[in-house]
């Protein structure tokens, strides 16, 4: 299924069991999922409002109209500069008594929308649209297994460059365009930590120069045909110590209980504990800090999260990455990083590169 | 001044003149002008909660927690992936009449703030941080100055570099390497778009290869040092039209025009008529389809606008894009924009590449 008719019919269905009168989606991956068009973060609205009946409306500044790929899925609508988009989209939908508006809506917009629209109660297009995003069919499915691919291409080829002498900005540099050179059309972010700046699992890649010894974390990942890819490594600037290869085996084994653990039907709650049961038994729990992993599709972070709490039970096509890490304040990081479908033959790893901690030079 | 406390007093002393009991930051510019630290653009909360009196806090996700530099300037709190961050702001600001929420803050949090919060007016942050930002001291415009200088730089290397051949895509990544390679922290978008492409004033670079003859538009910036660069050049492959030279004559006086009108006191709408009246005047009004500028600095675009309804007068420490355009649909576009600040000793340009149209190979 591809953005258009089909998906908004799906939407409809999903706002009718919501009570949803009008779905407002502007930036985030909402729009592009249902439309196939993306909106300009910038403080001119883009905004897409779906209705039970009628055309769809894309209203769009009028210098970004020419972006718009007319395919007659819905009526495209312009705005000019002196005009109040706001006051256009409230004239649309009328005065309905719920709407659903897209989660990374701006708050200058959401609160505009609500002065305009002051009898509307106003939830989450994510409640509408998260279950739908969720779920992925065969074609999505090839998506995030061809970004997946083109990242697996290069974490394998990280494994013969050298990364003593360089700072962890430059391997940064170096990612961002092996995914663009790769197909990517957009890389999200890639993380280079290395020695004691891994044991922060979100690493800002900054000037430190890599030296011998030292344990490196690679996570990368971006938007391929719509898709996105995320996969995470270890290197290691010669050869590991005895402490890490021995936490690196446990965390090993975790992240491959997480994906054993990742059948249809059990709940996400349930493969997060698989992963923490290994890695606390070995005694490092208090140094696993996060969830075990995120849903991902059109957005690098999704529906489902494998974390405690949630007791979702996992569905055939839902899609996330399992990433069990071990963080030691002040000395190194490790984390190790698939994308996996669940499916009703089991689960179904999107990432095949070597999962050893590669020896570099 | 710089992040910190000299900014929170500020920020207060707004707070107390506009009514606002309880600031909420999130993703976007504010959170780095007031306290140096960005927030990650995902689904855990970040939250910066200023409030009257007592420890501004910065309450973030405890996996990046070590990204946060302590400088003693307000208290960090963690929250656990279990954890409620909204609960916590709640618990944090009580029940305060008034909260002002970051612009960019996402819906999601906006709509779960609100929940929290039942009986609390929510206004946007803008209006309370927006005069503050727009008017820049010395240290800022000095920022702005040096990431000026650098895509100056770039533009005016880009005139020995050859064009035909290439896709526009390659050009853009081209300008995403140079601007990182130029010392900019984040490349925030790099327009080009040639032939008939350039009329699309927002044009996405793709697979066009361009050719013999294409007038291509170059519209690059990024962020360097906290501060943004935006510079927009034009590029022909052999000698323009007559068409197109007499067309960026008038352009070009246009933009002269605006930024000679660009006086403190002026009213930004009277420096976007001063552009719009040469325009108009040689017949080409009509495909001017834009505003002539927005404010810059920590954002890409913030106040002041430089568009008709904006009766805000120029004050000293304004910075804004001059960039006029003439867009004629399916043939070519054009324009020519310089960052400008305006002085008490007059309109200071902070980009100086050539501004005429290069002709390159």
């Amino acid at each position: 299924m591809t953005p258009g008719p089909e998906r908004f019919a799906r939407a409809r269905a999903r706002m009718e069991e919501t009570g949803v009168d009008a779905l407002l989606l502007s930036v985030g991956p909402d729009l592009p999922y249902l439309t196939g068009y993306e909106a300009m973060p910038l403080e001119r609205l883009t905004m897409f409002v779906l209705r039970p009946t009628g055309d769809p409306v894309l209203l769009v500044p009028r210098l970004e109209a020419p972006r718009v790929a007319d395919r007659g899925h819905f009526t495209i609508e312009t705005w000019d500069e002196t005009d109040d988009p706001v006051a256009r989209v409230a004239a649309m939908v009328g005065a309905p008594r719920r709407v659903a508006i897209g989660d990374h809506t701006w708050a200058r917009f959401v609160l505009a929308l609500q002065h305009a629209l002051p009898g509307t109660e106003f939830g989450p297009a994510n409640a509408v649209l998260a279950p739908m995003r969720a779920v992925k069919d065969a074609e999505e499915i090839a998506a995030l297994e061809r970004a997946g691919a083109a990242v697996d291409a290069i974490a394998a080829g990280l494994r013969a460059t050298a990364f003593a002498g360089r700072r962890e900005i430059d391997v940064h540099r170096d990612l961002v365009e092996r995914m663009l050179a790769a197909g990517h059309e957009r890389a999200n972010f890639a993380i280079v930590a290395a020695g004691p700046n891994a044991a922060s699992p979100h690493h800002e890649p900054g000037d430190r120069v890599i030296a011998d010894g030292d344990l490196v974390l690679c996570d990368f990942g971006g938007t391929m045909d719509g898709y996105c890819s995320d996969i995470t490594r270890m290197f290691c600037v010669g050869e590991p110590t005895t402490e890490v290869r021995d936490a690196y085996a446990v965390l090993a084994e975790a992240q491959e209980a997480g994906v054993r653990a990742a059948t249809v039907g059990t709940p996400c709650e349930a493969v997060d504990a698989a992963t923490r049961a290994v890695i606390d038994a070995a005694g490092y729990g208090d140094f696993f800090v996060h969830r075990t992993g995120h849903g991902i599709g059109t957005e690098a972070h999704e529906d489902p999260y494998v974390v405690s709490g949630n007791a979702t039970p996992l569905v055939a096509g839902h899609a996330f990455s399992i990433e069990p890490g071990i963080y030691l304040p002040g000395r190194w990081g490790m984390r190790l990083e698939d994308i996996v479908v669940a499916t009703e033959a089991g689960p179904h790893r999107c990432n095949h590169a070597p999962r050893d901690i590669a020896v570099v030079a």
